[in-house]
């Protein structure tokens, strides 16, 4: 297929390498020139000759968010025959854009892979960014079928695993599995700003976990939020509902130990928890399976956790999830292995019968 | 040393398995006479002979949280010799009981193990559960030096790190690094409970990482955040003040596109995630330190896991954090391999060539 990149960062010269992989023919642009050029250079696709203008069959906006709408009516327009989708993270905004504008939208399908890192720029592009990641498709009843599919061929020629849903299913989903947990693990990271050392030292790994993503781009980040400001402020605003049903909760328990309907609210709040938390799909998608974790104590040396795998692949175990967690001040970490439940007590057996200390 | 262990759960349970191991006399009670028996049957110590009443050094009180203020009074006035502590997720409102009642604080030293399992009970209990662990003494300016250096000696006994912090630092500490990150992640998992099966299956890592520890237990936390009640509340209403102006942004962004203001509001939100993030301790307990990582495709099969640690041992790089991710709708997962940055392209280029497909 000829596809045409608008806006060559992360996302476009990941899509760049990875079409040039399986044989499409790539031409690439940027606002910036220089970006285009560098994204040439690290084998993305080609820049279009002096007086040509590319033919594609689709063009791929990759551009920041807040300029996605603008680029995607400038494409639709300059190239009457092609088919036209976006990246961006929130859907609703770029079409109802699209659509004020008067732009096309039967040659308009949105999509959004589910794919990123914490670094930015082509230097940062990888062929196999969307490998294995979820690529949605947000097709209106404008667009043409045969737009869509061709959205779709090109998301699978990268690997990715194509959903199809409508946009403001896309962004109201976005908001609740993505930019509220974005803004709650900030929340929470930014407590600790100003937190004394000796408090800072005894952060676990349920911190570790809930925080790590609060590690994200504010910029980017900024324009994802304001992009999606209805749907993420719908669940925020629920969220903000329970938490001062707790705050007013605490109040109570601490003005007197009695506080009727107090320690309710607060076990109703971590039990609703529990509910939302067991719907979170497991491996490859499929409904949330319960593992059993087994612990083992591995000491801080290089080729242990060669031992320990070489030891579970012996047993036959297959590790479901497997995380690394270090204790304070203690030379050697503490492995979980999550396996399904059949096979955790050969596996802790096993492993214990080689040498490995198991930990509780 | 004799120990006396108040109340035979996960923590009792595994503190008496640890010290029996360690050639240290431990005696069981239980309010729930059947609970001690178990104990003693796995190997956690011995119960007192009819009429015996036990001469201990120290006596330690594992009960549950609500009762644990009453059991270290009831041990300071049976047991006039001993020195006393508590293993209780709270140290203030214990101690604060204490002193209410007139229990002698000269022989109290509250403390709390940073430890746990997701199950509870005797038969969760674990010989190593406090191995490589903190574990926080919080004595008082009353407490004895030879009172705390009992309770510190039996801690590092199981093989924990000990801290010593006063008992209201240590409740503020935990209310920012453990009981409202709990919260928070209740308070998002609780948004996935009534959301559509296609927005859930939406659902990636940051999520996975958010909520982890929404599967709490509902009635142990409502102790837990009952008895910080004043510490907690205080940490959340500066989150909530923050969620506020999030929320007001949003309300802005979503009224007007111009909405001077909001986008700075949403960006130094994040921001300021980013800096209390970065104090997070690393490995060990030391500093936050940056690691590279190396992702890498497994394929899903057992064996694969093992050849891939032999193959990192074989290049000579030390793992500093591990974790696997699966994607989804595909047989594979990704390895998340943190190194030491200067390590990182060696690693990457071993395991390239070795046959594996380093991935974005």
């Amino acid at each position: 297929m000829r596809v045409h990149v608008v806006g060559t960062g992360l996302i476009g010269t990941s899509l760049g390498l990875a079409l040039t992989r399986h044989g499409d023919e790539v031409t690439l642009e940027d606002a910036i020139p220089t970006h285009a050029a560098l994204a040439r250079d690290l084998g993305a696709g080609r820049l279009p000759t002096a007086g040509e203008e590319p033919d594609p069959e689709l063009v791929v906006v990759a551009a920041p968010p807040d300029v996605v709408a603008r680029c995607v009516l400038g494409a639709l327009v300059r190239f009457p025959e092609a088919a036209v989708t976006d990246v961006a993270s929130v859907k609703g905004t770029v079409l109802a854009a699209v659509r004020a504008a008067g732009g096309d939208t039967t040659r308009y399908c949105g999509s959004h892979p589910m794919a990123g890192r914490e670094r930015s720029g082509a230097v940062a592009g990888r062929h196999d960014l969307f490998d294995g990641r979820a690529w949605v498709l947000t097709p209106t009843p404008d667009t043409r079928p045969e737009v869509t599919a061709r959205v779709a061929e090109v998301a699978r020629a990268t690997g990715a695993a194509v959903r199809e849903v409508p946009p403001d299913v896309h962004d109201r989903a976005v908001a609740a599995v993505s930019h509220v947990p974005q803004l709650a693990a900030s929340l929470v990271a930014a407590r600790l700003e100003d937190l004394d050392e000796d408090a800072v030292a005894l952060a676990g790994q349920g911190l570790r976990d809930v925080t790590r993503i609060a590690a994200s781009d504010p910029h980017l980040w900024t324009q994802i939020l304001a992009g999606n400001a209805r749907a993420v402020r719908a669940v925020l605003t629920g969220l903000a509902d329970d938490l001062t049903a707790v705050v007013a909760a605490l109040a109570a328990l601490e003005a007197g130990d009695d506080a009727p309907g107090a320690r309710g609210t607060i076990a109703r709040t971590i039990a609703a928890g529990n509910a939302g938390q067991a719907r979170i799909p497991g491996k490859h998608g499929g409904a949330s399976t319960v593992y059993e974790t087994v612990r083992v104590l591995v000491p801080d040396e290089p080729g242990q956790l060669g031992r320990l795998f070489a030891d579970v692949g012996e047993i036959g175990a297959n590790i479901e999830e497997f995380h690394l967690d270090h204790g304070l001040g203690q030379d050697f970490g503490v492995a979980e292995v999550d396996v399904v439940p059949a096979a955790a007590a050969a596996l802790a057996e096993g492993l214990a019968g080689r040498g490995w200390r198991i930990h509780g």
